[in-house]
């Protein structure tokens, strides 16, 4: 056996890291993994930040993407918004501290949600750049211009060359950035499809795009009409854990837990306190929150499941919209048939509320891949499966990381053959599928794929079964009209020598006999070209407005 | 349009979260996700601990797993090992401080890398049962007991009822905790699949498992030898960024770049230093390292391209082993067929060494799905291929989110036809891959895959087509012995017949003539049973160690 070695030795290096060096370590797990998407993941975090901005400010959104190529194979990124603009007392750490911002604690549905992606493109432009990241803002109250960088080892921002009285003629917020190991590409998964995507699931946008060849273009916003905001909203009694409650309770500056309790959770009433008073008894709800322990917790936890609620506020989720959806497919599939559902808000975790909508198309590049291919993969290569499933979360497209996702293991758990499908995988059938929800459990930092919880699951494949049941009823339609046009074409084949026999029978002209016949056959097998199709759709649409559920299995 | 929100407004809720904070939110991103998964997670945090501490300290691990049922549907696990032993000054911050350890800094190959894993557990003890996590440590010179738990908002350990004199007989750490959301199952992704395959990859330990129903499995060490130790590196030039390069010149206390240079990089002597001096002319290489600025540190690393270096040290890299491969091997898939080759180590980013292992079996319980079944998943469902792919990295047994892995990634993508395999997805064929580097990209923060680095994939998919030509030399042998069969049957079918005729023609008697036709054809026909197929093992496994490397189109 080898030498021991001391454990004084072994741990004498013991360090604390920050959580910058550890993404500066490994920027793959942001979305900084291949150039293109590197790119893509960029564009990503500035315009989802623009569009949540100007959601919240309720100003409809005019958002520009410049790219340019630098030398040495660098890029130049900007984005400029007319947004509410960034207050210059926040603006170093909105985009140069790790996990700061506005959106971690809230109960509010946004694209972003964790204070990274900014701070994380900083970060990479300054390990692959050296440079800093130049702001130029104007809010009600000031219009300033500054460079930002980011201190890896403290996470702290650096700001320097700060103007106060900036050149911005408009309201809104302009970044500016360089970046290494990223690459334009019009590729399905870059920064065009992208934004064409955005565009599409946020009609109330209007996004320009400069690439670096200088060809611009230009997604106009479909509609003025700002989305139906989501209401921020309080976490709801059933999504609460012990955990939770304990440290709700001793932050809490409430008389005492009872009061705190209604303060601090949705749907949360005096009259529900008294009835979470007799039912957890032993708990002292005239104590002060801040002493709350995890047994008193872990009672009114069981209290609560105990009591009868009124689910979560559904107002918290704003959604894409049937009719937008119906568009975004026709535009990036042009498909022969579609179908779109929205589902009734579901909960899952006992409480966090979230929303799906599912949309089916048929034909046309439906199946085709169109989004997910990665860079140097063989087109049709073994898992297609991810090329058919067009992803999107709180409005924003997923490009990457499909095949790890709840929305492409729902689609793929769905016995398609029932539906008319007998392999998903080779037919011309697509599925766009949208969850919104305040808190979106995603599988990693880079939020390019939804983790796997049951609920979300059961409820993506509800709605795809949705629309999959108004596919099968057109596939059957389209079915039973090619059996019927073969029977025509068949019986058509004997009418000429029919007419010929019964003319002799009978003594009668032929011609006059293969009229008849032609005049009977047709009206009882030919199929009525288009007609029938266009109402079969009609009628599946009736149906999906009905929106009933039916659980498989 | 709705009424404009001013910025403050939008703003006045800015705040900074821990990375705590953050994985308490989003604990899915650490592995816990399904209940299954989250006790697999747990028992893989503290036995890769074990196993890299022991191995530091050159001791021949006896790890000890104990799993009980609690009431409320909770759990208990102790993990006990032989190691060193953790020292009490740093113990709370590496059980209950995410981001610190002794590995994240070090250029060393370990199980462990980012200072998350231990502390994640912590985090989730308390987040589902609000206890403490108990520790009983004895080193070279202690032995104490103490409770440890996390405070969730700033980070930091908190350590209580600490005992100086404890009661341990023997060296090592022994961890106990309890934990809510997790559930023991028999599955081939649960704890006890998890430690057989540990066990498999790390022959030198011995493991024990106690699990909630009482049964008890010993996998015991197979050798006594240490594994090759890993040894600690310094980076190569070839794998430093710009970044990099001023980042470790700014913390530097060296005189001057040039010994900077030397002192911090492997391969860099001070004949390299002199080569870089000329080729970086504007670089003032007598100046303090503090002072480099971003400008010479990116002509330095345009100069580190263009010397000639020695390649990293490859002593760095420790593998589990041809032999122990296919041990692992033949204890998992039982196989008919297998093949198994070490490569020689490869750089990827340029600097970083990595090797990659590959073995494939065939037949027996190969291409069964295994060890990566979802929980809920129908057996056989969509992509089979994951089923199909044992994958490790630095000898710990990956379980989780194959299908986004560079491991399965690169097998999926080989024209498995070349090697006589129609469908790699539907055959029973097996793919084992283990990846060793002092730097592993996972994708995600619970390291369950391998980020898709070109390098990465290529090399993997050059190991696995090393194995695939053995196969596929098997599989013709095999194809060509049922055809000869084939050949042989049909001409014994006539063997009575002609015998006959010829006996008319002749006048010789049918039967000997019978006779000596069958000896004929037996002679040229009828396949030497299972003789032609150890002799084809024999000769491809002759074949695999000359590795010789061919490159796919």
């Amino acid at each position: 056996m080898a030498e021991e070695v001391s454990s004084e030795k072994i741990f004498k290096e013991f360090k604390e890291h920050s959580i910058s060096e550890f993404f500066r370590k490994n920027s793959q797990m942001l979305g900084y993994s291949g150039k293109v998407r590197s790119l893509t993941t960029i564009v990503h975090e500035y315009v989802s930040n623009s569009l949540d901005a100007c959601e919240e400010a309720g100003i409809l959104p005019d958002i520009s993407v410049e790219i340019k190529e630098l030398e040495n194979g660098k890029y130049a990124v900007g984005v400029g918004d007319n947004g509410p603009g960034i207050p210059s007392k926040i603006v170093g750490k909105a985009l140069a501290t790790v996990l700061a911002g506005t959106k971690f604690h809230r109960y509010l549905q946004q694209r972003g949600q964790q204070g990274i992606g900014a701070s994380g493109c900083t970060l990479f432009s300054k390990i692959t750049t050296g440079k800093d990241i130049r702001v130029r803002a104007m809010t009600e109250r000031e219009n300033y211009g500054c460079e930002v960088t980011i201190d890896i080892i403290s996470n702290r921002p650096l700001i320097s060359n700060f103007v106060k009285d900036g050149s911005r003629k408009e309201r809104g917020t302009s970044i500016y950035g360089e970046f290494g190991d990223v690459k334009y590409e019009n590729s399905d998964h870059g920064v065009y499809e992208y934004l064409k995507r955005t565009a599409l699931s946020n009609p109330h946008a209007t996004i320009r795009l400069l690439d670096p060849t200088g060809k611009e273009s230009l997604f106009v916003r479909a509609t003025d009409e700002m989305p139906k905001k989501a209401k921020e909203t309080k976490p709801h009694p059933l999504g609460i854990s012990t955990n939770d409650l304990v440290e709700f309770a001793h932050r809490s500056t409430a008389k005492n837990v009872g009061v705190f309790l209604a303060e601090a959770f949705s749907r949360v009433s005096q009259g529900k306190v008294a009835e979470l008073r007799e039912i957890a008894k032993e708990v002292n709800f005239d104590a002060a929150p801040r002493s709350l322990r995890w047994k008193d917790a872990e009672s009114i936890v069981n209290a609560f499941k105990q009591v009868k609620w009124v689910g979560p506020e559904m107002d918290s989720l704003s959604t894409i919209g049937e009719k937008q959806i119906e568009i975004a497919i026709r535009n990036i599939l042009n498909p022969k048939f579609l179908s779109v559902v929205e589902r009734k808000p579901k909960v899952f975790r006992g409480g966090i509320p979230f929303v799906v909508e599912a949309g089916i198309a048929y034909g046309g590049d439906a199946g085709k891949r169109t989004g997910e291919k990665k860079e140097g993969e063989e087109e049709g290569s073994a898992s297609n499966v991810e090329g058919s499933v067009l992803r999107f979360a709180n409005k924003v497209p997923l490009l990457f990381d499909g095949s790890n996702c709840a929305i492409t293991e729902a689609v793929r758990s769905i016995q398609w053959k029932r539906y008319g499908i007998a392999r998903f995988e080779e037919e011309p059938v697509s599925v766009l599928i949208n969850i919104s929800s305040v808190y979106v459990p995603y599988s990693g930092v880079g939020k390019q794929a939804v983790a796997q919880e049951d609920e979300i699951i059961e409820e993506i494949k509800l709605a795809a079964m949705d629309c999959g049941r108004t596919l099968q009823r057109y596939l059957s339609g389209i079915r039973n009209m090619a059996a019927q046009e073969s029977k025509y074409k068949t019986i058509m084949r004997y009418v000429d020598q029919l007419s010929g026999d019964l003319s002799e029978i009978t003594g009668k002209s032929s011609i006059e006999i293969k009229a008849s016949l032609k005049a009977l056959v047709e009206s009882r097998y030919k199929p009525a070209e288009g007609r029938r199709l266009a109402e079969e759709e009609k009628e599946n649409e009736a149906e999906a407005d009905e929106g009933e559920e039916e659980a498989e299995e």
